[in-house]
């Protein structure tokens, strides 16, 4: 039963399986003690922070095991932002980072702060020139992910680090996707990443704050970990974190040029099998193991569904499969299709059959998702044209305003109009985005008594 | 080679072990997930949670997992305060808290709001009746210890709940030391507890909070956990932590029958064997597993470092065990003594032999500490006795201030005194808790040029 959702979560890799069973009757006991089992316990988390260390290419000393992934960002903002108080209250970051980023933002706004989100291109990346644009000498912090989450685009880290350093504002790289695939280049001043995406146990997140940035860690004051993650260490699992840090890091050269090839296989083949499809993110500068794709005329759901049901364990960042019916902000932010989509990523030693099988199913199934729902087949021009037609979709949600829209299209003449009504907040995407797939023109949005009204004109 | 400090961290029950294994290899993917990897993790954590729920006496929805005791505090104080800004900002609390309350209400003062420490007697015990009158009308939440973590008192809880009930206050129980033993009684409003107290792993907290109690979570929103505990949650642990706190639970009334009497064997031959000591906490209301005694003339950590030495694994609230130089602010609180302190605190199981062997060891210990330090045997009074005495005890560490001035009690005549000076914090506590062991007379505490100048008079 493959499982093709390792950017979610990736299974034990065998080395922490070993390493957290092995610590577990060494690692139990406070490290802050003075007997045999807390000087034993401190022993195994001042190896594993230099493991750690290591890997992420800073000093143990400038390394703390946080709780999770998204605890380490949450505490590097706060850390951040009020170690330079004195110079403002505004961060920078991309219009794509992870929500513990983009809730941190929310909270210093909520707060009296002000964030500028740097909009990235169609690939889901940032352009370094824009983001120095964006900082500016109230400028506490600047987040950058090193690589998304949902397409797999590698941001220009280095670059940027450069420009903030230029600036002299510090960097927080969010490395959660990447770390496990090789250090972050470039002079960040913090960085943040969590274990479980890296075959790690769940429970352990890092945070690197490099010598000379300025931090002050907020809430209650607590010893552990120098005062910037408290709670009492979890020393088994930070040893399992480590050692299956250090060891995927020793397969990862050849698992990524493996995965690699595997990846562009699926690229390839959605895009040749799959009729109507927007395969996402760029091509070359990605992780190895992640590719995302947008089906037209298929709910995200229903394809979860039912590739679930074919035994893939895939995600979408598709409308329908939040809990709050909106899009992802990832695929909103590159301006690309939103219905129908599909996030494979790989976890490291996934066999290249499993693939081949996954791609064996993909097109029946979506075919099958598009027949129940009523897709458009390339309709034949009605007999009598009307010049311009309005669609009523409200109350219907993706993708069937989209749907609606293509299976009239053909009804109008070339340079006649459709009109959507819609109030599906997905429709603002996907009504752009299925024009630019189909080569026609978006002429906008305009506001309606419920929703808005999309306007397309027929161009081909 | 017995481990006493069970009070700090439980080696991991083999229920838990078994449930960890167990829940490895089912409990690594994301609960929010809708296909089986995730459907198989929320079930885990479904059951965890009303396992967990029934063993704290709550509602399953109610409760949710934190990364730790200390997180589950923080948590409860700063959510429970914001719900309630519009009542006030006024935290009630015991003088003896968990670093962890007391951090939080530090937090809390330094952002404006106040708060006021109820003292305890001598046992350690809050009384009820003084803790109500500490309830103002713009008190937002009261905290209060189900038992205390260094002395064992268990703390009248049902009362002051009750009492707090008709304040129309919330009652946060910090329930990290007794959770294991049983459920908190009365109407609490919110409780914390911390799996590795109870043979749990570490990385896992519990925070209840009743339906009905005013809660607004702070820092950056996370959707896990009801909004409550931020980042990915640490299934394989949750299971194990509810797995053992049911399995301690069904062993909990044996258990304390047997480690309670096993506990009044230590205190009563801790009395008997080693003189000039000093037996701390209630010695019925108490937790069955946890004894604490002071002894004069010792310094505590060299008593750690001989017991280590000879096999026991123990800790202690002495000021040189510190890292910061203070004792313990419990001891303090209770006005007893603070040097050559020590804490027994026996897991589950521990066997009759384990004791028997610290006891037969301990007298020697303590008797060769206080002849390496130069402690005082009977003096026979001085051929020429002086009226007053000055000790120059400056730059002298517990428990040489101590020391220093019983040498010399006996040079002055009954009704005569001497003064100390000393510059260390713990003889501000111990040369009180010295006079009323010896029932000599402490005339009180008077500034000098350095540190003060403590003056006792002798009695007998």
């Amino acid at each position: 039963m493959p499982y093709f959702d390792a950017a979610s979560s990736a299974p034990l890799h065998p080395v922490a399986r070993q390493a957290l069973l092995a610590s577990l009757d060494e690692g139990w006991a406070d490290p802050a003690r003075l007997y045999r089992e807390g000087r034993r316990a401190a022993l195994l988390l001042d190896a594993a922070r230099e493991t750690a260390a290591e890997a992420v290419g800073c000093r143990p000393d400038e390394l703390v095991f946080t709780s999770s992934g998204t605890r380490a960002v949450h505490s590097a903002v706060s850390g951040s932002l009020a170690g330079r108080r004195r110079v403002g209250r505004h961060l920078v970051l991309s219009a794509v980072e992870h929500s513990s980023v983009l809730h941190s933002a929310a909270a210093l706004e909520a707060a009296g702060g002000s964030s500028t989100e740097v909009p990235v291109d169609r690939t889901g990346a940032v352009d370094p020139a824009a983001y120095g644009r964006a900082l500016r000498p109230d400028t506490a912090l600047a987040c950058l992910q090193s690589a998304n989450h949902e397409v797999g685009t590698v941001q220009p880290v280095a670059e940027v680090a450069e420009i903030c350093a230029g600036a002299g504002v510090p960097l927080l790289v969010d490395a959660a996707q990447s770390l496990g695939w090789g250090p972050v280049p470039g002079r960040w001043s913090l960085l943040a990443a969590s274990a479980h995406k890296w075959g790690g146990p769940a429970g352990v997140g890092l945070l690197a704050v490099r010598k000379g940035v300025r931090f002050a860690s907020q809430g209650p004051v607590d010893e552990r970990e120098s005062g910037r993650a408290a709670g009492f260490e979890n020393i088994p699992a930070i040893v399992a974190a480590a050692a299956s840090l250090r060891a995927v890091r020793a397969e990862a050269a050849a698992e990524d040029a493996r995965l690699r090839a595997l990846v562009d296989r699926v690229r390839a083949a959605v895009a040749a099998l799959v009729p109507d499809v927007e395969v996402t993110g760029d091509p070359v500068r990605r992780l190895p193991h992640l590719v995302t794709f947008s089906c037209l005329y298929v709910d995200g759901e229903t394809l979860l569904h039912e590739l679930d049901r074919a035994g893939f364990s895939v995600s979408s960042g598709s409308s329908c499969t939040s809990s709050t019916l909106t899009p992802s902000h990832v695929l909103k932010a590159m301006g690309v299709l939103t219905e129908g989509n599909i996030r494979v990523s790989l976890p490291a030693g996934t066999p290249e059959g499993d693939v081949d099988a996954f791609l064996g199913v993909l097109p029946g199934v979506v075919a099958e998702v598009r027949e129940r729902l009523g897709a458009p087949a390339p309709a034949a021009p009605s007999s009598a044209p009307r010049a311009s037609l309005v669609v009523d979709a409200l109350g219907r949600r993706c993708p069937m305003p989209v749907i609606e829209l293509a299976k009239v299209i053909g009804e109008v003449p070339v340079g006649g109009t459709v009109t959507v009504l819609s109030d599906d907040e997905a429709a603002r995407l996907d009504i752009p985005a299925w024009c630019a797939m189909r080569e026609q023109e978006y002429v906008g949005e305009e506001p309606a008594d419920r929703g808005s009204a999309y306007v397309v004109r027929r161009l081909v």
